[in-house]
């Protein structure tokens, strides 16, 4: 089969690759139906995260199961299923505590765009829905696989409860979907800090009640204003940045919430800053296997529609022209079709 | 009257001062009956802190209300009131949401080891016993005021729960009491992390079930083993260095709290290490008002006996050998009676 393998700063290719088989016993290879370009993609790809040898990319999926391996016992061929980045036991003590994606025997389901892909730990990772889906369900299914997970995560971080007043910083997928995810616990009102007019339509289309297009202490002195003064409730940083992450603590009331869920890259924080704001800062790689079923069961249900932060569709041969677009922010995500 | 005054590192005088009025019409002014020194009067007092002026020191204390400005309500001469070193107004929207030491009218209260002291927002920051306490209680009832009310943040702020592993790293006052108060929110296990014997005794009075002498990384270890590799589910940071929050932080288990009281001197948390650690993180100056009628309540009635930190007694006017006693780890805690 090809795959896409990552050669070096935007050094995309769609090339010949051995075809996955089940190497584990506890492995299943599934027939992928859709897959996407994730925005972490980017940072090896603009050559900001290093790579010793050509790396296949691609870590989110849903498809059709064609294997097994002999140690599988839930997940059977046949059946439509997704799971996370982060391959989980699921019974592990930290698994059992909500966090599959620090699984004690957690391993990265990496080289997702392809036609076919080898799951560890099916069992623990793979979600199977109730029947195969219709074709329009799938970009929206897609999301769960990690973008929504990782929206649903910042705004569950930031403990986003019904009434609450949020702020979002970045509006990339993560933060469109954090968006969407705030609405969906009940925030009264959500604060989208973006500056691109598409962007801006479709965190409102999403549920954002304000838009500020000012970043850094103006973006945080706008919030304050919107706020009588005290900062917001609970605020979800998907960026990863030092700058987001400040403008995200500063915009966060005393005692407030920060989720977080950008890949920090080069992000130090001042412990004696963090003292005095009184925030709560909890993220990470988002947990998304815990949120799966429900996330699941919300957009099979047509309750969500998160496949909307797809905004460009490419058949998968056409990878490379999908990484430049979302690289040169002239698409949010790009949905990619084998 | 006399007060305590710091001049410059290791030079504290008792010496003549002003004696405190009404300055506002929402002050206070009360009789000390118990002040005592705390382990952040230690920062200034080593030189680590900076400062500009002779400053007075002290910010816990008890006694009666000799006094009230004219818009003070609730408070009442003649009353035995305990109150934090942050003034607040207990109205503001930080107060409501339970950070009265982030109040927007905060006032720092100095100037506690004196005779005699001002207290500003009388009605928002003092709270009457039923009576005039027995001598006895006054040390224990002292605590709430500070010490304890610091280590019962980090417990809550560290989501200390019923049949939970707990870790308290620092073995100061704080630490003890962060001991106590695990124990009182119904921890199962406490594990206090201390080389002093006799602040190990008086960690397992307070409920610790282990101690470990290792600091750092060894420290970290001795942890993971007491714990089947997976890390506490709550850990107490209740000292402010650098590698006292690392040590906490790598304590706990993934997705685990981190309650953290220590003003921090010098932390700097990396963002990417923070971010896999999928830790919940704390902490600031401690809220203590809102913990004040429960912390009291429960030392009224005998439930609990903080002032066992009080390892050193001394008259008011000896208060340089309460500070060098603590400053060479002589005492633990010294109390000081005007």
């Amino acid at each position: 089969m090809r795959g896409t393998v990552l050669y070096g700063p935007r050094d995309i290719r769609f090339e010949d690759r051995p075809e996955p088989k089940i190497i584990e016993p506890t492995d299943a290879v599934i027939r992928i139906a859709a897959t996407c370009v994730c925005g972490s993609d980017l940072w090896p790809y603009r050559g900001i995260r290093s790579y010793d040898q050509p790396t296949p990319m691609g870590h989110e999926y849903c498809g059709i199961v064609e294997e097994v391996g002999s140690a599988v016992t839930s997940i059977k061929p046949g059946q439509f299923v997704i799971g996370s980045f982060f391959a989980s036991d699921n019974t592990c003590p930290n698994c059992q505590f909500g966090y599959p994606s620090s699984c004690l025997h957690r391993e990265f389901v990496g080289g997702a765009q392809a036609p076919v892909l080898r799951v560890p730990l099916a069992d623990g990772t793979l979600v199977a829905m109730p029947g195969v889906p219709s074709e329009d369900l799938i970009p929206s299914l897609l999301t769960t696989s990690d973008v929504l997970g990782t929206g649903w995560f910042a705004a569950a971080a930031a403990n986003v409860k019904p009434g609450g007043t949020v702020v979002v910083v970045g509006d990339g997928a993560v933060g469109l979907l954090g968006v969407l995810s705030a609405k969906q616990m009940g925030a009264r009102r959500i604060i989208a800090i973006s500056r691109h007019e598409a962007r801006q339509k479709l965190a409102r289309e999403f549920g954002a009640t304000d838009i500020v297009a000012e970043r850094g202490d103006e973006g945080v002195a706008r919030v304050k204003e919107l706020t009588d003064g005290i900062g917001a409730d609970s605020v979800l940083e998907c960026v990863g940045t030092q700058e987001a992450m400040k403008q995200a603590i500063r915009s966060t009331r005393k005692g407030g919430y920060v989720g977080y869920v950008g890949v920090p890259h080069g992000v130090e924080l001042n412990g004696e800053e963090l003292f005095y704001t009184h925030v709560h800062l909890h993220g990470g790689p988002a947990p998304v296997r815990r949120f799966l079923p429900e996330l699941i069961d919300l957009v099979w249900n047509g309750k969500i529609t998160p496949g909307k932060v797809f905004d460009l569709t490419l058949p998968l041969d056409q990878v490379a022209e999908g990484y430049r677009a979302m690289d040169e922010r002239r698409a949010i995500k790009t949905l990619l079709l084998p």
